[in-house]
């Protein structure tokens, strides 16, 4: 079968051919039906081999974290699950047995090296094999083809709407600072779970229009004049962004940092961060996030809205993506 | 009656001969019993006029926030108390009224400025004015003479204890980096309130054995060596505590940052702070952490070390203080 | 002026005239613009003399304690306010100074026997006396003649609707027995706060239509069918709903009993209650739940249907609410 | 191998000899170094076999639900553990992977029926058979003769506590009705994670001084005079402790509910279960209460008594503990 691989570090991926593979005890083959792009894919092939190998990552491997499709084969002593499910893919990896793993706490696995698509085979070829059935998400009646920005774009920001949760009160403000593919999917998540104004901030105009589609109450270029925030979530990450997302705070207030523009903050912590509020980080999602996700898309309350590229188009795909010139928040390849 | 004041903003505090208060309506004046001595005091002389009015702080003031003693006369309106009754004052001000304040977390009100003893009359004199009954902590059988370093040393180390605990699981690690008037508080409710190793810091090595006899199982000069930390305290507060205490934590972890000298954290946020976790700061108290304080230093649970000084000997006190000198983790003035 | 009084215990309430009464310190003299009936109201004249006195009600007093209108006198001290402000007044009464009132749980509180309007004078009267401005939420742009049910019908079922909200997930169940004047605004605050399919129950066909056009997904004269419930709040409490209540939650669910209809359990707790999950039952409301509640009336978010009728016409409004003949869930008596 | 088995419905256990069982892939063989005895196995023979059936339990099975050994045999596939690692065995049995079991909230999961001892076979034998490694708890340097109460009497009350833990407050008071196997680490566990007052309840006058020297600030054979309880924990579950622990709760106290002498509550729900507060019942433990409780138990801070008893004096054995005759709070097999 065709993938889309990183094959050296340092080396641009390329399409390769690789044997389908197969299914040992407790495993799954998905047949991908379709598979979203990320923007952290396109700093993959920069990433230098020491990064790579210190976090445990293995080349070659195909990337594509975004994945759904249908079970093709299931390895022995797996139930629960037919051929021809329609399945998400939960993309982090994690040991499932640890302290963390144990509490709903995955995203936190120390274990988890290598995630699907990024150090270990993604999404971007015809068949993935999976771990084990913790990784699999029942789809029900949602589609396959787009299903697959549900599991990144879509959990990673509900896990950060979910940590806001307690925060955040009824006439209170949140603002979600870059509503591309994640600040858009929090844009909706906070206005299904809170009763808060909504501010989408974003330095290209042309997202604001679609962040208030969305659910946003207001949207504009920038922070300015926002003050008082129950909370702050911010999908950029970049010194500005940060700065101005902890001055926009009330005490008490929280900051959730998932952007990885790589900002940094030069004031002292004490008198910067929000006082007796609270500061937060991570990438990624725990299983639990994903399932919440697909319960809400599937009762219809969330738009996934996805530009399809074929295969023979990933690298335009790709392109467009970095040029922030898609036509959709999110780029998908129909497999 | 004598009073140890700031007169003038930039010059050191003296002793002036001030009236006694009188209380109005729903104010009660309080014969102070002891005063705890606190850093802070240390360096509020040296603060810029221009600082010092923007925090809406009016001089000249009385020095003292740490303040306990017998109510003298109680004003109209004040009911619940009796002449003589021994009390803790709460120190931070606020407003009673606001969002924050109804929900116990008048630490963070935006309406409370000045408090006492910093931008408003504090307990370095005979008798020191409170402005309504919520700022009065009955003492019950304690001791109002030595119960002032309950109020701030105690209180605030409380209010970081409470922040972290949600966080800590038994078997688990807590770091506390500085065991002198604060932390060797926190110490203390970390024993009672968790089943988690507790590990106590300090650069000075003639805090470490006291630490030890304070309920610490643990004691070192640094945080080398402790990782997975479930959570860190930072009673310091400077660069390199601030960078130790974020490596120590497990993903999920917390960083509370109490201690104000003027910490940075020069690396990117994202990948510098604890993954999932969580990081707060914040200074004071909220009165219900107070009000918990004193119930468990009623029931004997807690050692409240002082050394006391008379009223004359207030430079020589702070002067031990802020040359790390002093006998115990407090100094007190006997009123 | 007139007010609508229970003179003596065990007699039908009358119209009788009594002098307008004057704010002393620190009280606030509210001219009424709008008041709501309660099923409450309706059984207190046939409290027994000895069960309002256990309480510590004092007769005669006047009824009403859903109560809106505007500021007519400060009484010496109070600021913040000014006359001619639109109010909505809190009805519970509390000692703002305990444990319980310090965490904003002062629908707890021990001390607050007597209520506006159940032991103590109400809203059905052209002026009503306030204690402290702790009672008072400005309605900022909301009318004062139609905002009085919210302070109880709003503010008691928003209580039960946030103790229930941790165990309510995204996709999960929840139920709401009884749509009428408490039940409406449950689900309409369930609807704004949560992502779960909403369950409407009542045995009056007449409210299901009602219940579904207000954010119901479902609606039904009985619980007969529904299982795996993370929540049911009950609104009427007898032997059947309870029974039926318990029977519908997932393990680890939640119960909320706010009705009063007396109704009893008849099998042992250990099997019948939910597993793992939480029983609860309260009266009432804290005064947080009304700022929050005034919020989201203010952003239009929610409905607040009430027929008017005007003061001379108040028996005949009782007399429709026992009936259940009302057009509205509330009935308002206009002063 | 000689096992402790139910033979068939309603007839009384008896020692049988049975194959050793051999552990399939994913499976692990225990060879059994001790066993404790619960109150709960004493009433399964009289057990009629339509609940039996209905709970989905097949008989035969051996008992023996509080277990801990040596790894014997490890099945294909097991990796992190090796032959002779000292364990304790998770009893309860859940499916790991629904929505519960997610959330480390296994103790709710629908699809765990039968457990070990308790419709499978238990540790009444020289071997047991795990159906995977989660089940297993690393015992470190725990002796695995004496460690299985902790996997029951241990792991139920210390869930017990822990739900109950966010209503307790320094300075506040808990009740324990019931201080035998279970409420004597609930106490335990009390005064290790609180700064409350604890008070042990129990008829058996012998188990007071006990109960005060596991650390219970007073003990008194009935709760008579206790009131304002945060948290009342019952072990018991009559009418009577019903009631009375109801009654001793302060407003927004929680009531937990774990012993199963079937009691029933005969007020109606509204005025006799806690206003504003907390009613919860289960059985049984999450996976991680269980690791908790090892934790705890590692650093020698819990105490675990137990009196000892060889394979031949099963019956004896459950006599005692029938008879409330034992030594200590819990009769152990020697295996």
């Amino acid at each position: 079968m065709r993938a889309f691989r990183i094959t050296e570090w340092g080396k641009p991926p390329q399409v390769v051919d690789v044997p389908v593979p197969q299914p040992g005890p407790g495993q799954v083959l998905v047949r991908v039906a379709g598979c979203g792009l990320c923007h952290t894919d396109v700093s993959l092939p920069h990433m230098p081999a020491s990064v790579g190998e210190r976090l445990g990552w293995r080349v070659p491997f195909t990337l594509g974290h975004e994945v759904a499709g249908r079970i093709a084969v299931l390895g022995d002593g797996v139930t629960g699950f037919a051929e021809g499910d329609a399945v998400a893919l939960v993309s982090p990896n994690s040991c499932g047995q640890c302290w963390h793993c144990q509490r709903g706490l995955d995203s936190a696995c120390p274990n988890g090296r290598a995630g699907r698509g990024y150090g270990r085979d993604g999404g971007l070829a015809e068949y993935v094999l999976v771990d084990g059935k913790r990784f699999l998400i029942p789809l029900a009646s949602l589609d396959p083809v787009t299903s697959g920005p549900l599991t990144d774009a879509g959990a990673t920001s509900y896990h950060a709407v979910r940590r806001a949760l307690p925060r955040i009160h009824p006439g209170g403000t949140v603002a979600v600072i870059g509503v591309g593919g994640l600040g858009s999917f929090a844009v909706q998540f906070l206005r299904l779970l809170t009763a808060a104004r909504i501010v989408a901030v974003d330095t290209n105009p042309a997202r604001l229009p679609a962040a208030l589609s969305l659910g946003a109450h207001e949207a504009f270029p920038s922070l300015d004049g926002i003050s008082g925030a129950d909370a702050v979530l911010d999908f950029v990450g970049a010194d500005d962004t940060i700065a101005a997302g902890l001055r926009a705070l009330r005490p008490g207030g929280c900051y959730g940092l998932v952007g990885a523009a790589g900002g940094r903050l030069t004031a002292p912590l004490l008198g910067a961060l929000p006082k007796d509020g609270e500061v937060f980080t991570f990438q990624g999602s725990a299983i639990t996030d994903l399932h919440d996700v697909i319960s809400l898309a599937a009762t219809g309350a969330i738009r996934n809205e996805v530009q399809r590229f074929p295969f023979d188009d990933i690298e335009t795909a790709y392109s467009r993506l970095a040029a922030g010139t898609l036509d959709s928040p999110r780029a998908l390849i129909v497999l």
